[in-house]
């Protein structure tokens, strides 16, 4: 089995230059197949602004209406992904920008409407994804860049959460390749100690996992930052799905991140 | 040797929604390879004007600065781009859209500055197109919807008029498959009398055509309607590189067109 990286930037990154280019130039000279998920960051907002749309959001998230899921696939698949793919391309990576809209690759359904109407949200109909034309795409290989818009099938676009796309996709394709999940974010890794960037667990395994995520009993608090949570969970359902691996760190430690050296690695045992 | 058709829809039947409907399902309904080349229409200027940039123009010419890529990139590789594919899927057509940025597609260099600085605008590298790529794309099942973004290379995206992509895909593209180009505008077709829509030519030869281009001695004037002399020449051009015919006409009359029931058919001979 040939190995597969699916990383995922989140906005931050974007939205700095000079660090995404740093993260880019290492992603161009990392061998073997790639995927690329990228989110917006703050220029979907900037741009929404411009035109007079204003950013609605509920509890912290985002609802997407008309005028809203217009802006995001023009700055998402259009202005960001363009521009990653020729900074890529540039760097003498085969880059192609998709989105997943394209060849069908994430059919999704729009996100029923309970207490909170999110709008043109889409849920990925993850037994749906187009793993065979992924692959048909790396064979070719091409590095693929993915802007996080999805479709109902039924001609609607939908936005879709980027670190949600990134999972579905290494759990699709683990059935292929030898697959490691990389979320790139704010920290060098899962930090023991939240105000210490020097305090990153290197190898997390599941049982480790599970006690540093109990409340003390003193304190009521977990060893692990309460926001990170989440996405270890999601990290671990991952690989309990397939992914061989997933690690968490800095885009700009791409390198150091993937031969060990820095950042969290996350194992099943 | 298949077939291929390179069609080409002018902005006009973009900013109209319903014809444009009409267009992409027949497109959807037609067999065999396809690749779609778009342009903007009035929309990328509307956009523009929402985000106060101002659209500037040298003889009738878009002049594309540093913020007029980066609407345009926005709307057509974007919005427009999605909005399409996601149409086609909808009508059971496996859309994949591309701009020329993607995979190294079509490579370009800026327009170098003579007496007019038309900004980032790219003329494609003919023989380095990407032709290999378009044709795996094409055996996997793909019907390819081109956005006219191009690149220099070197990270900078540029502005690419979408006739010209067409008629570069279709020159390259007739090495391996039998291609039909089709220029889709507000006319049926090529017409003996400008005013009136029933006088479209339906079979234009070489030979004929520079007859019926020749200035009458009379009035000075050819039969053709000057304007679309360019347009001519280079379908003429386009089938001396290698292109089997080219098709002009409407949109709506897709079908009819490739039967020959409408429209244009530009021949050899």
């Amino acid at each position: 089995m040939q190995n597969l990286f699916v990383i995922k930037i989140s906005g931050n990154i974007i939205d700095e230059k000079a660090r995404l280019h740093l993260f880019l130039t290492q992603l161009a000279a990392l061998p073997g197949n790639k995927i690329l998920v990228h989110g917006g960051g703050r220029i979907a907002t900037q741009i929404g602004d411009k035109m007079g749309i204003e950013s609605k959001y509920i509890d912290g998230r985002r609802i997407t209406d008309a005028e809203t899921i217009d802006v995001v696939t023009m700055v998402y698949a259009g202005l960001l992904n363009k521009q990653i793919v020729a900074f890529l391309q540039a760097k003498a990576c085969n880059a192609l920008g998709l989105s997943g809209v394209d060849a069908n690759i994430l059919p999704a359904i729009k996100r029923p409407v309970n207490e909170v109407d999110y709008g043109f949200v889409g849920d990925i109909l993850s037994h749906e994804i187009n793993t065979t034309f992924l692959k048909t795409l790396l064979e070719a290989g091409s590095t693929l860049v993915m802007a996080p818009i999805t479709h109902d099938k039924k001609g609607q676009l939908l936005n879709t959460n980027a670190d949600t796309i990134a999972q579905e996709i290494a759990k699709a394709m683990s059935a292929y390749f030898n697959t490691t999940l990389i979320y790139l974010f704010e920290k060098s890794g899962v930090l023991l100690d939240i105000n210490n960037e020097n305090s990153a667990i290197a190898l997390l395994k599941r049982a480790d996992y599970l006690k540093l995520k109990t409340p003390d009993r003193t304190n009521g608090k977990a060893v692990i930052f309460e926001g990170m949570i989440p996405k270890l969970d999601n990290a671990f359902a991952a690989i309990t799905a397939g992914v061989t691996n997933v690690i968490i760190g800095k885009a700009e430690d791409l390198t150091e991140l993937i031969k060990g050296n820095k950042g969290t690695t996350i194992t099943h045992a």
